[in-house]
Formats: C-alpha cells, structure tokens, sequence
C-alpha cells in the first residue's frame, strides 16, 4: 500500500525590520503566498552581522552614494507599483533588534504577519523609530497580546541565543541581504524574486 | 492655432556586451518596447571605468564572492523563465570595448538590435571572445554589412572620442550598473526594471 501525504509547500522568508526591500516582502507575502497555497516559515535575523562578516560597517545603500540615492527613488516607485504607504526614514539603517527579537519568538505565531506589517509601516510609512520597548508593546497591544511578557521572553537568554543562532544559520546557508527565500533549498534574493519563488513552491519535480 | 504633434515615447538603455544582466535586456528589449509602441535609444557604454570611479577594479559579482556564486543560478533561472540560451562564461567579467565602439557607431542603424542579441549570444550563450577583429567582423558579414569598413570606422579616433564621451556621460548622469534605462530622466536600474521603465513610457503625465 503506498500512502500519499499532501505537503503543504513551504517559502523560507529571511527578513530585516531595517531592510527597506524587504518592507515590500513583508507587505506582500501573506497574500501571494495564500493564493498558491503555500506556506510561509517567518525567518527574523539581522543584517547588521552578515554586512560586518562582508567588510562592511553598514548597509551598501549607505556606502554606496548614488546607489543609495537611486534606491529611493526607486521605493517610492516600487511602493506605488504596490499600492503601499512609503515615507523614506529619516534615520537609515534603523536600529531593529528587539522587534525582530519577537518576531523570532512570534514566528509561529497566527499573528507574526500582522506584526511584522505593523513594524514596517511604522519604519517605512511613518517615520517612526522600532527599537524601543514601548514601541513594540504598542504593537503587541494593537493585537490584543500581553506585551510585556513576550518582550520578556524575547529578551530572555535563551530567545537572545535562538537569536544569534538564527544570524549564525543565515551566514551559513550564504544570505548576503535581504529579503532572502529559500524553496526546496534554493536561494532566491530581493523581493523582485518572490514571484518566482513562489511559482517555485509549485513547480513540479524538486 | 495648436498643433498637436505625436512624440514617439523613447527609452534609453544603457548596456554593456560584458554584463550579464545586459544579456537579459538586449534579448528582451526590442519586442518589449515594441509591444508598447516605444522607441529603443540603444546607449552602449563601458562599465570598466564606472566600477574604477566607484573604487572598484573589476565586477561587483567577483569582488563580493557570494553575492558572485547566487548571480550564476540567478542567470540561469531567468533565461530558463525568458525562454533565453545560456551557458555561464568561462571568463567574466569579458572584454568587449571593440563590439562596444561598433555598436556606438551603429546605434541609430536598423541592424543595432540583431546586432547586439548576436554579441550577446555568443559571450553568454555560446562562451566566445567577443573583442576580436575576426568574431566582431564575422558578426557583421552574417548581416550582410561591410565588416571591415565599420570596424575601420569604429576604431577611428572620432568614434573612439564619441566611446570615451559616452563613459562620462554615463558617469554625469549616475550610472552606476547595467542595465540601465531612462525614461522622461528617471533611472531605472537592472533588468528587473525594464517592464516598469517601459510602463513609464506610455503613462500619463511628464
């Protein structure tokens, strides 16, 4: 007798709460992934190491001037395409540990999508800093959750190790920015690739 | 009186023969633009002196080794998704100031994008030099032209000035890769643009 599982397809969404391309990922992800029916693993971690680990002390649109300049251009336009709200941050790269901190802890959570919008559009449509405790508290409140004690938990030894351990595993499988998927172990970089990530989960053969 | 005059919408692309995401617009760019009703402004440049100004001294996918590795199954997985032929270049980053110079001379000549899909064939499909006197002219003899006249033409020192003319002004208007598209001034940066500069022909507005 051969049984036949149905396994629900998977995209592996490496993201940045200061990375202003992956603002369009996040914004865009639950909905194109939910019309093809497939799954995606929420994967938090911070660029500021794997830039280091390349030499760089900061974002390449901050080190790079005219690169950095036509990139937001370029946002606004891509935000437009989108239909997104888009105001370009007055400090860049913002400072994002902590609520990527809970969004690891969050992860599974039936709530990590709203959340992890509601971050972004303070980042990228309002100009808001997201790296302080009552920032996210005011988000996790938004969502009816007990604020405090996830961003305890967040900030406990053992999710800050999760954490690092999270940055150590990006490294490994060669993220270099982000938005990052992976499907069925191939990389696919930039939120520009998230289409074809997608129609990947779905294509036949592996 | 007002005299309504039809102004044909124009997009000027900026390509390098060496540039592998190059490869991907020349091959897509005629029909594309076509279907709109957009005029091609084929802006062949040498992205060499680029990289020198941005302190660079060869391509930013051999400086940043793993960034490098990704563009390969990058490449791959486009030309699969365009339908194009492709096969990873033995040397990259390959000289091409010869094809160049021709293609400056030609740019405004009806064989220019027949012309440029063939040198771009040939680094990037078939894994040839491409900045030799014989691969150039027996490019040319296949459209009928007189090789040897226009290649004699490309390597004067008029056209050769008029190259050099093209780099700066590249460089004056913030190039800083390729492709690279203008459209009514706006940049439009990588391959991934071209189907939104191409929008931008035909919207309303300025």
């Amino acid at each position: 007798m051969t049984t036949h599982q149905t396994v629900q397809p998977c995209i592996e969404f490496w993201f940045e709460f200061a990375s202003n391309y992956s603002y369009l990922s996040v914004m865009r992800i639950e909905a194109a992934a939910a019309q093809c029916g497939v799954k995606v693993i929420w994967q938090p971690f911070l660029l500021g190491p794997i830039f280091e680990s390349l030499g760089w002390n900061t974002s390449p649109f901050v080190l790079q001037k005219l690169k950095g300049e036509y990139v937001w251009k370029d946002m606004q336009r891509q935000c437009q395409k989108y239909g997104l709200p888009w105001r370009q941050p007055g400090i860049f790269p913002r400072r994002s540990t902590l609520p990527l901190r809970v969004a690891l802890l969050g992860s599974e959570q039936p709530w990590i999508g709203a959340y992890c919008q509601r971050i972004m559009r303070l980042n990228f449509a309002e100009d808001r800093e997201i790296d302080t405790v009552e920032q996210v508290a005011s988000v996790l409140e938004e969502f009816r959750l007990p604020a405090l004690q996830l961003i305890a938990e967040a900030q406990s030894d053992a999710n800050r190790q999760h954490f690092r351990a999270q940055i150590d595993l990006a490294r490994a499988k060669g993220v270099f920015g982000a938005p990052t998927f992976f499907v069925k172990g191939e990389m696919f970089w930039g939120n520009d690739r998230l289409d074809d990530a997608l129609a990947a989960c779905t294509e036949a053969g592996s």
